[in-house]
This record gives C-alpha cells, structure tokens and sequence, in this order.
C-alpha cells in the first residue's frame, strides 16, 4: 500500500525554524509485525517542545535531518499483531507527522473514552496534566498566594492560571500582545496579564504583584525568569515547565543572580516533565474533568487542518499566535 | 571609656576587595541603655558572606562605607541593662569588627556550654550547622548517593563532606591546589577531590562521578556550577549555600541551561540560609557533638590573632587560603 503522506525533517535548524527545514513526501504504508499495530494519525499535537527536540537527545530521542518529524498523536488502530489491541481501538502514541505509523504495542496507551477526542490533547492531554501536575505537584499553590504565569494565552499556561484561581490564588499571566493578554483577563479570568511585547516587565511585577510573587510557573525561561527572579518573595517556589523563549534560535546564557538569588531568597526551583507523574494521572483526570463540565475551566483549543500545515503550525505556536491548545486534525474522527 | 579597637570600611569596593578598603581607628567604649548589654568581643567570625553584605542589602543590612564593619561574635557581657542577661554571660551576637559592642538583648543568643570556644563558631557555629541542616534538611542524602561537594576545604564544605561520608553516601569534593585537594582526600576522608585550578572540572566529574551526581552541595555558583549542571542526574537535587566565586568582582551571568536543563533532566535547585532552621538546631548540636565526640567528624579551625588582621583574614578567605572554619581572636578566654 501506498499513500501515506508523512513531513520530513530535510535539515535541524541552527536559528529560527523554518519551512523550508521540512519536506512533504508521499511513503507507504508499512505493515506492523509481532507485537506492532498500524495505526491511523486522526490528531496530531503541535507542541514547543517539539521544537526543543531538534536541538539534540534529552529525556527523549532528538529528531535528526531525514527523520519523519516527530510528534505524539491520538490514533485508531487499523490493524493489531499485539494481544492487547484490536482494530478500532483508540490509541495515543508517537505517530509522528505522517497519516499512518506502525508502533510497538508497548509503546501506545489507550485513550479514555472521551468525547471530542481534541480533548485527549488539551484537558485530558499532555497540556492539561502538564498544567495540573506542574501546578500542584511541583510547587503547589495555597490560597491567596501570587502566582504568575508565562505563556499564559498558551496551551498549558491558560489552563495553569485557572487552576490558581480555582485553588484560592491571585494569578497574573504574562503574553505577548494587548488582544492575548485581553482574552487572558475577560475570558479566562486571570486577575491581570501582563502584556511582554509591549510593557516593562519588571515595572508591571511590581505593580501586578506588589508584594512579591510566591509561585512562578515558568514556561519560557529568558528575560521573564530573570525579572520574575528579583520579584520573588521569600520562600517563593518556580516551577520550571519549559523555555520557548530558547528553543528557537542560538545558545542562551542563564538569568543574572543563580545561584546567588536562590540563597538569598531561600528560592526552589525545580523541573519537572508530565510523565514523572504518570500514577496521579487518574486523580488529575477526575479534576480536571469536573472542574471543565462545571464551566470553572475553561478549556481552548486551536485545530488546524491538515497535516500539511503542521509546518506552520509549529513555527506560528513558536511565534506565539496560538491561543489554547493547538493539534492538527490529519484524519477524521472514526465513525 | 575609650581604647575601642575598630575596623571601618571606608569604601565599599566594586571589584576586589582590598587593605585599603579598610581603616583601623580608636573609638570609644559605648554605655548599654535599657534592653541593651555591653560586650566584650572575644572570638570574631570570618565568613565568605561577609563580603556578599557589602553588596548591599539582602536577608540582613548591606555594610556601607564608614560603617564598623558586620561580623559575627563570640562575646562576653560586660554590663547588663536587660533582664535576661548578666555580667560574665557568654552570647553571640552581630558585634562586628571592634573590641567593645552595645547590643540589644533581644538581638542576642547565648551560647551553648561548650569547650574550646572556638567550636561555637566552627562545629556548633554557622559552619556546623549551615553544612548540617543544608545537607540533611534540604536535599538530604542517602547511602550509596553521589555527593559533590565545592569548596571542600573550607568551612562548610569540610563538615558537608564528612557528614555525607557519615550517612553513607560517596562524597566527592573540589578545592583549589593539589596540596588542598589532598588534605580533603587524606585527612577528612572524602573518596576523591577535583582541582578545579589544575583540572579540566567537567572531565574530572566524569571520572569520578560516572554515573552523575545525585546531591550538589554549592558553595561557590558559577563556572563550577556550570559543569555540574551538565552531570547531574535525573532528579538530582542542589542545595544552593552561597556563591563565593562571584562576591568578589563584578555581576555575574548565569549558568546556560538554566532553565533548560532543570526541566530535562527535572533538577531541583534550592537556597537556604541556617537561621531558616533555628528550630532544629536542638538537633543538629546533638548530631554534631556526638559524631566529633567520637572522632567521625574531624573538625578544623584556623584562628588568626588579632583583630588587626581581620581585613587580610577576610581578603585571604575569598582567595581561598583557609583549611576549615577562620576566625579572628580579638581577645582572650573569660577566665
């Protein structure tokens, strides 16, 4: 069989991703051996990190120039060589940017029976537990403390500050752009955002935040940690979640004042990454769907169509011109 | 009364710290008002902070030019106008760089019943007590852990070293000189040391440490900061004491890979300062008593007579000359 269309990575970018760095190609469907299933892409996630992973190994395997791009993606099986999946069972796995992937069995999980199925990236996804587990497990947030929040018109950053306000806490975002940081505020009911592209960050802290901030949920590193890093109060905690501001473009030196800070603040920061948290999935799954069927979590999601608009899919989220979750719909919903 | 010995800074310095920022002049002998006592300064602490607090303000007051210079003190009470105090009383107090103080009772701590005196500023001092509640109350420390240790020579990092080879765990140190290195090694029993002045520090660690750090214990921030960033392990975790390579000299950058590698490899950087855990010291005195006692826990001083040398004390201790805790005589035992 042929006819799977899949993008390549032609070449690793040095600076800016471009679209040129990939290709479009038409490859066959491959068949899955003892233990595989071949599965059919229906919802590709579109994520920062995937960018992150053009840099080279980290937790996981890097993507090197000639790989299919890839990308983990809410799948149905089309066909099984493994005793624990059938055909037309729903599957989460690593597809890749192509319409149909042979997996290992061991390597899939099996999707909640959810609908819409765009949820199993946002709410249910990668960007809500991200959200909660990064939230509540790492620094934990009480009521009343500040939290601010970076790429707060983004996938995980939208859902991490409703869940502050869910919890008790005053929480600023920070977002790129008066219209973001205006759908931050009035629809998603941060208390107040602060507009990066366009304010002085430090100024807007101390004015958002007067009394220092107790919890920073960092999605972007750069410029906002080293003014987030002279505003924490004592005792304050930072969970690192990730660093967009530096996953396109050269090697970036580190914020001003560590260690130095972190002494004299009493300051804990700490990384995590959502699969450390795999056993409190279940507890993050049951809030997360009441706190959503309540209205009390909003959840955005960004569905473009097509796989062959995940290249500027990926380059236009690094750019930040996302709002909530964004996933390509490279097949329909099975029937 | 006057025959007050004091050491003024005259300018605080914006690079190194040097003689001439200092002044020696007689002052007088200052009367204690209600709630106040006046000290005798017997034993004067020379610690690397000393020169951070002339950067300004932190989680106490800067020293600015014309002030006494700050310092801690084992004293004696010379007259009590407070309640809780009497002439004869032993007390630690902030009486900086002068043989007389005035000092406000409730700003005061007395000290433990201990001989030699010198151990109230080393094993049952902030060197005692920072090097034990940063190590076993920040990361902690488990047998069979990898534990690298900064400054290891010198006062907290000898202790940090000792009390993790205690709780089983294989210790690694740094210092600056081979003849240093191998104190560390010989005589406090640390199973290696890196010179961080002769050796190329990353190359070092991966021979030592192969499989990666678990516990950093950070004196010093920086360069070496930097390369163990790159070699700690999954989880790890960096108990952030203080950042002696960058008091003296200009604004230090941070260490690249920050945030980034906290996020991949899910690190946990924390700072701490000792008085954050006055309400375990209880404990900690009877840890540190009992292992010294029993010959475990090797402590090392290096006493300087006279409080005329405190500014090359000082100046020595951040060019890295002392072997274990440094403190200045300023005058005799009570009898």
């Amino acid at each position: 069989m042929s006819d799977n269309t899949q993008i390549v990575l032609v070449e690793r970018p040095s600076g800016n991703l471009e679209e040129s760095h990939f290709e479009l190609r038409q490859g066959v469907i491959p068949s899955a051996e003892d233990g595989q299933v071949l599965v059919r892409n229906i919802l590709l996630s579109v994520d920062a990190a995937n960018r992150a992973w053009m840099q080279g190994a980290t937790y996981r395997a890097g993507v090197n120039a000639g790989d299919v791009m890839h990308g983990y993606a809410v799948c149905e099986v089309v066909e099984s060589r493994a005793a624990d999946y059938a055909a037309g069972d729903l599957v989460y796995g690593e597809a890749g940017w192509q319409q149909y992937a042979v997996l290992a069995a061991d390597t899939l999980r099996r999707c909640a029976d959810h609908k819409p199925l765009t949820h199993l990236h946002s709410l249910l996804g990668i960007a809500g537990k991200t959200a909660y587990h990064g939230l509540l497990n790492v620094p934990g947030i009480e009521a009343g403390e500040m939290l601010l929040v970076s790429a707060a018109a983004g996938s995980v950053g939208s859902l991490v500050g409703q869940i502050g306000k869910i919890k008790g806490a005053t929480v600023v975002g920070s977002a790129g752009g008066p219209e973001k940081c205006a759908w931050v505020v009035e629809e998603l009911g941060f208390d107040a955002c602060i507009d990066y592209k366009n304010e002085d960050v430090s100024a807007a802290i101390r004015e958002h935040c007067p009394q220092g901030i107790d919890v920073y949920f960092d999605n972007v590193g750069g410029d906002i940690l080293q003014a987030v890093l002279f505003a924490m109060k004592l005792h304050g905690r930072i969970s690192c979640c990730g660093s967009v501001s530096q996953y396109d473009g050269g090697m970036p030196t580190g914020p001003f004042g560590i260690p130095g800070l972190l002494v004299i603040k009493r300051l804990r920061m700490e990384g995590f990454i959502v699969m450390d948290f795999l056993d409190r999935d279940a507890e993050a799954e049951r809030d997360l769907t009441e706190w959503a069927a309540s209205g009390r979590l909003k959840v955005t999601e960004d569905v473009i169509d097509g796989l062959e608009n995940a290249p500027r899919g990926l380059i236009g989220l690094l750019a930040g011109e996302n709002r909530g979750k964004r996933m390509i719909r490279v097949g329909p919903d099975p029937v």
